[in-house]
């Protein structure tokens, strides 16, 4: 079969984008599920797809507290799936294993305690051969569901979650392994062969200009019938000033110039939590960057001169010289910010973000290079209520002390994409293929 | 001359907050000089008279590294005086001791190097005395300046600055030695002889009432000639949609309706990190809230009952039996929004709260009783700008990870509140005077 | 070929360490070269045997700093072989890959800089396949030395070194595996298929008895042309006052009979950290002892009453009844030394402990059950010197903050035991094998 | 009166060692209830006038969990009478403050709870005119017994056992506020006008010369009727081998050679848990060693050169330059083994120093210039058993992880001196007087 186009074919992002806030007529509860069922074939097979040239071993690990092996990634899918769908809806469904509910609830207190997070990669077992029988066990209940016909409204949507989650996991999973690897002195490479695409591959730079907005009464977040995050909603009306907004990412080579002109080492531009990081972890670059003694194993050295020549990069595919047009990732939101500042800009809110990607044309796609820090902490939304059920965990209870992303990465799958889409972590947190995009007022 | 009014007086709050948005003709450089001449006297003594009643000892000791010695706090507020305004605009001014703005600089890199925050307590020299020496030598020079006459606008502006971070410190120097004391086994009082008000003074409540707002574009921020901070500004418009706020704040003895029902064991009404700090710290009840075994020294037993009666609380007056009317205080984020999800409403938006402070009357004061935490982030107002110079650390590089509060307390200085004012802390913080008020969709 | 008799064949135990002792024509180096050919094949293999039926993610974690993966452990005493004696003293020999100096470096500082001790569990890559290839590897080398014929005795010395290390590791490898298996919910069982003996086999256990030594100058450390340690050199004299050993070690019962008398609520009994460990860790029973509600998965509860039945012991066979007769082990010297204070008696010193072995007849093995914690530091005997060259790095520079273990456990190969072993560890550690024979004042 | 004698007189050290070693006729309890009288008159005091100059706010804080207030020792030597003297053998005495026992028990476990350690600088409150009526109340009481005649030779011992308590607080008082003055930038002077000596005084150092014993069996601990603490007996017979004794301590000039040789840079010199503080803690020098900037407040840099005038010294009489011939102090014991390595020597153990100290003569005094550091863990004595009731917790509970040092320092309260006196600190301690004096094998 190949790998599944949804989730590496570099499809033309801002049609995509486009698409999901056109209004359709509504489907009927027959045709979403036969859509259902293709969808889930494809994108549970993908996630297996992602990893298969790793190893047990590989799969097994945990490289830090806020990272989960694959394995564990691979059997968490599953356990939403057998919670939420099978055991709830699935008359005479089985667990696999009663004990698997203990061993992959992430965070759902409703379901009582949980193996502890820290501790996810002492699992050797179940091993990688029993939680591949689970996902079989689980896929041939989910395929029994799905090729029955038509499902319940709720059960579409539930399956619907499921697929989403999967896809937000699929990401998760490409950017916890790479941490991993990256502990390891030999800097392997997960070497994805078969992907159409890799962290690498980029089009030429265009130079970057300023895209203005005028501002005004606009409105944010979801609409329509297809699917979205209930943090996306509800839709509401926002006032906005005017802004620009830039035409793309900052690049490697913008990104070097602020390191060069001294940019880790001057206050001026940090938020003061962001610069007692600088100081208490040492940063002198995006997580990543070495300047690397090639003739020494493991070694790292904290970069000194700030040519883009002094750098190396730890990719999906092993150590790479760094591409100067390629979108600067693996930044902090101290660090994008503190970047914004010292290039007299500052970062747009995710209001300004949303609001020009629906006017957004001539340029490069809005999304697609990086995940896109945002000005904007991770509020509800005015009305804001989380779903009903368990599925009330899933996004309302990590509402402070996060920063907002827009957009998405080459790891994120293409069909999971829209602008309307809130991606949320900690200020600090670095190894998500994160990067910046400029605004200031118009 | 007694407690000054400015500091303790119950003033008609409601009153002096609308005044501070009417516009008026504005001051001449030298009226204002006048204005500033006399607040410096007054505010300067407030701070002293403030902890006359304290040890040299008392003054000394640190007990976080988020909190101050009371010494350390006059000398800070000595030193902002003498950097901004006295080094910089008057002409001869020779310093205390130019070892000082290593030793009290706060927070402002732009100034280099300065003394580790968490062991201020260390400094047992210079002395109290010298302290207050310190404070005289500036103030005389202070003085020397204010009564020449007509100062320049920007020197005024300085000044005013001055006097309102001197505000600031006011109430922190009893948050601070609130704190101090409740490490020490034997309770003490800081016993506040002369204040006009204590902590524990309230009129009687009156029921809650919801208070209606029909939402839509509200102006918000500071406008017109008194100062600011530049986190105020700029006054732009917001959307709100329509929305309903409590009439007063909650009391102990709803919240230990709260306690009563299992508020600190079911993850239900928290946030993922609160229930994180409620596990990991133990969290029962607020902070202060003791159920003491009167016979035994030093002895704090976690709360069974969740009877209003189980608990005595550590006051500035020493351990009080819990008023059931007045207003809860010393409440993390997380509690305050436990308590709200509990209750089945929410908390307000910075931007709700103040609205509907433009619009309130014939109810209690908006502010007064407690800090009230907001659902909203500390982030920037559209267009914000921080000073330029030094100042321009004051505000804005604390623009992440916070929330903010509105309102003020009993050791708010009076003329200190605004209902544009802007209080910020991280969620976990529980030492300030901090509660809450309900809100809801309307 | 099955199991090797020198790993787990229950052999006359005490024979075998009198033999050590025992003073022989030295063997010529030729002679010496063929012994340890036929050593090197069997130890060698005896290690893989071990972990056979442990999967690749198995062999893979690591569960804490002190305890490392199996597989490096397979690796690095494959290092100690290849850096010590091949790369020294076999011309020509290739390194089988020049990168796995730094991974599996252990602690030798002479060598420079080495993989991080805590991230061991990161390597995932190389895999246990290209391991298992270096064992091959090494193993060839060594194989074509050995049976060149006669080795020069420093190097059939190294040889020795090497296999004496592997069986140092051997009994790691199943303590470390045992503590990484605990943390899993599961509490899977190791299985070691063939074993003749188990963590449980026990032999009846006979009444204590008294066993007095009259004292005196006795000659202390190892001494004959057998291997041994420089930690147990030079042989010297000490003077002991008559003291008397228990005949065998504290069994389980007892042990519980500690724990039911409330022996880990009672300070009296502790050393100051001991007790400073039982508040902080939470301490109420050896380490792998549950009180667990069967029918929950991942459960462990603190064990409230103190009869025997309401544990249940983690073993490398999984979750198992206690055995009274047995040995309890798995204690600190904390709790070691706790219930010798509390049963009235002493913990013998280690030269106590060896001046009995020597005399010990007509009593059950004094080495086998457990290792047995001794008063005595961790100090260097009168006139040691470490070895020279990187072996100095051993031994000696351990010799500080820890206590001293004599004896040796089912887990220990049985050919590696003689009574001036010593054993050492930090006074918390629990995860060996770790138990305790009573001594007093004659 | 003057600065008490027996602290500060630079008495002839081996004459009053020699002393108390000679069997005497035994006093009877009345002479010895006298001889007390006198005694704790004098001594009581003199822990006043040690720190009589210092502040109420310098004797409050406390620098780090290990160092406590001077205050608190103050009030803890007092209730250390209060508790084994005066309620226990005194009708009708009444506590003080029934409070305090909770506030200044130090570690004892059998009295129940107490404030806790880390905690200590909390305590404004008693203020410091409080501790002191707490001395005067307890001081009256003592008095009245002294002075009443003869009292029980178990009253006398209580009482000889207070006393001796607090010259042990006398030298912490010294090395507790010298930690904690060093923590302020600026460098106070703690100033001991009256002081016949000061930290710095020293007479001309002789070249160093080797000591032989010719090692045999040797009595050690403490015999005879004079005071002594339990951890000193029983006296016993050792086995020594011959060895050699370096005629006087190691000096500041040797140490900076250690030092210039990169001693702090050689793994080869450290124990392993040594060099992890070497690196973790960036040592480079000893403490109190400073590479001044002397135009900055508050500047501490690594040293670079390891010449001795690059350094300057911080010491009870604030910053000084370190004299060459003075003996090194301020050392961990992982430093002081590696400065004995580096010089091919290695450090003496207890019992090599305590039999060298009995036939001692023609060199300088064994003890009088620092602590000395010895290569003994600190373990029970054969037959040590602790004193019976609360005095049991005095010693033998520390006797874990910690060395023995030997000697005294200018800080020692001179009477307190004898050559089998034990003191003892973890090896990482830094903040005594404490050197090494280097031994070899003969």
């Amino acid at each position: 079969m190949g790998m599944p186009k949804s989730v590496n074919r570099p499809e033309p992002l801002l049609r995509v984008l486009k698409a999901t806030s056109r209004s359709a007529a509504r489907p009927t509860d027959a045709e979403t599920t036969a859509a259902l069922a293709h969808k889930y074939r494809t994108l549970r097979g993908a996630s297996l797809q992602l990893v298969d040239h790793l190893s047990p071993e590989d799969q097994c690990i945990q490289s830090m507290a806020d990272s989960s092996p694959i394995k564990w990634h691979l059997a968490h899918t599953t356990w939403f799936f057998e919670t939420l769908v099978l055991k709830a809806h699935l008359p005479g469904y089985r667990d696999f294993d009663p004990r698997f509910g203990y061993l992959f609830n992430s965070y759902y207190e409703a379901l009582g305690s949980r193996h502890a997070r820290p501790q996810r990669g002492m699992l050797t077992r179940p091993s990688l051969a029993e939680v591949n029988a689970y996902r079989e066990h689980v896929d041939r209940a989910a395929h029994s569901m799905l090729d029955r016909g038509s499902l319940s409204s709720e059960v579409n949507w539930l399956i619907e979650l499921g697929l989403n989650h999967e896809q937000q996991h699929q990401e998760l999973m490409l950017t916890d392994i790479k941490h991993a690897f990256w502990l390891n002195p030999l800097r392997p490479a997960v070497r994805m062969p078969g992907c159409g695409r890799s962290e690498a591959s980029k089009a030429p730079t265009s130079p970057m200009t300023w895209q203005r907005s005028l501002g005004g009464v606009r409105q944010i977040g979801h609409h329509g019938n297809a699917f979205a995050f209930d943090n996306e909603t509800p839709r509401h009306a926002v006032l906005l000033q005017p802004f620009s907004l830039a035409s793309r990412l900052v690049t490697n080579a913008e990104y070097v110039d602020f390191i060069r002109d001294g940019g880790y080492r001057d206050p001026r531009w940090w938020l003061s939590d962001g610069w007692g990081c600088v100081q208490s972890q040492g940063w002198t670059a995006p997580l990543y960057w070495e300047v690397v003694d090639e003739g020494r194993v493991g070694g790292r050295a904290s970069a000194p001169g700030g040519r883009i020549d002094d750098y190396r990069i730890f990719t999906l595919d092993g150590m790479r010289d760094p591409d100067p047009d390629q979108a600067v990732t693996h930044l902090s939101y101290y660090e994008a910010s503190a970047f914004a500042s010292w290039a007299g800009a500052r970062l747009p809110t995710e209001f300004e973000w949303e609001a020009a990607a629906e006017s957004w044309s001539g340029v490069e796609p809005i999304c697609a290079d990086a995940w896109q820090w945002t000005r904007s902490s991770y509020d509800p939304y005015p009305g804001y209520k989380p779903w009903a059920g368990l599925a009330g965990e899933y996004n309302g209870k990590f509402m402070v002390g996060q920063q907002v992303l827009r957009g998405g990465s080459f790891a994120t799958p293409s069909g999971h994409l829209r602008i309307t889409y809130r991606n949320f972590f900690p200020p600090g947190a670095r190894w998500q293929f994160s990067g910046l995009r400029l605004a200031r007022d118009a």
